[in-house]
């Protein structure tokens, strides 16, 4: 909010599932927030170990564990995606279902290339 | 440098290889580490789209965004350290240049795992 | 069926979801058999590749496009049972809902790692 | 040799490096053929689950554990070209050690996309 950030893209969608009782990932916000906060510190270290020109090894091996902490956390906010939006969906049926299965399929299929 | 960062491994190690000119990546450490900072907003824009309770699946496409930016850098600096270090190692063979060829496997291994 | 595979762990389990119309890609059964015996028929190749002792990168090569076949079955199979077993748990709810939804993330999640 | 494989591309390439002492992984030769075959054995057997209907995530648990399998390989083969191919390039220099460290790079980015 406030400052700005012209790197990131504006995300103008607002979750239209789970409206009266808020997002899945809710309960666990204050979770995600310390784990993003912990995944900001690590990609600032690896920004200082390329600026002190560290062993390549070691940066490599922070970007390794770096992947894996997103990963953890793509994964979480999957879970709660599909336990959530999706079943309420799967519950409502028809074209709306359709379209969310469609686009937790693209997200599963992006993630497992990213 | 200055702040310091609790949550990120202190790094000791520094590359003893290419010691007269310097890391393989040198030639490009200013484009290092301009990515390294978009990386760092690419961060910073998950956390706030938590913080926002932005749609799951708008965030798991910039997981995957930021993922996919990682392991660019990732591969670049693979590159660079292949034909700098581990070639150097290569040329002067023994003891030295098999725990390079290793160190560099172990590290390809984790970054096709994370 | 007939021939026993010994390396190939015997799988006892058999879906129980989506018992009256059968499994939820047996619409698509003959198209999934046919893409598997395409993979079965390039993992022959890498190995008659190997045998032959064509050049370390072209296998590679290989590995990877049989890799990327296998991923992009993987996706419709889990595309399917989203829409199928998960859809039905979710709308009975319940303790039964709670482990496919578990079952689908981990299955996710290994195919993330592997 | 003997049956062809239309469905897997005809490779012409021959390795050029080693040319003395074969490719690098001639030395583990037998047991890169027996965990080919192992590999070739997961994927009829994978063919087999969806054949008799199996259910999807004995199936997808299948396909990470064949997917690991292939990794494993690719990692070995690819230490292997480091080792000797690449190595054998650092050595003599130039245009064609470019070339080789390119290919390489190529080779993991692949993987790591796969």
């Amino acid at each position: 909010m406030g400052d700005v950030d012209l790197e990131f893209p504006a995300q103008g969608a607002r979750c239209e599932c789970d409206e009266a009782v808020g997002h899945g990932y809710i309960v666990d916000k204050d979770r995600y927030l310390a784990r993003l906060k912990r995944i900001e510190g690590q990609a600032r270290g690896i920004y200082r170990m390329v600026d002190e020109e560290k062993y390549c090894i070691d940066i490599l091996t922070q970007v390794s564990a770096l992947t894996s902490a997103l990963r953890s956390v793509a994964l979480g906010l999957l879970d709660d995606h599909l336990r959530h939006c999706v079943a309420d969906a799967a519950r409502a049926g028809g074209a709306e279902a359709d379209q969310k299965f469609q686009e937790a399929t693209d997200a599963i299929a992006r993630l497992m290339r990213a």
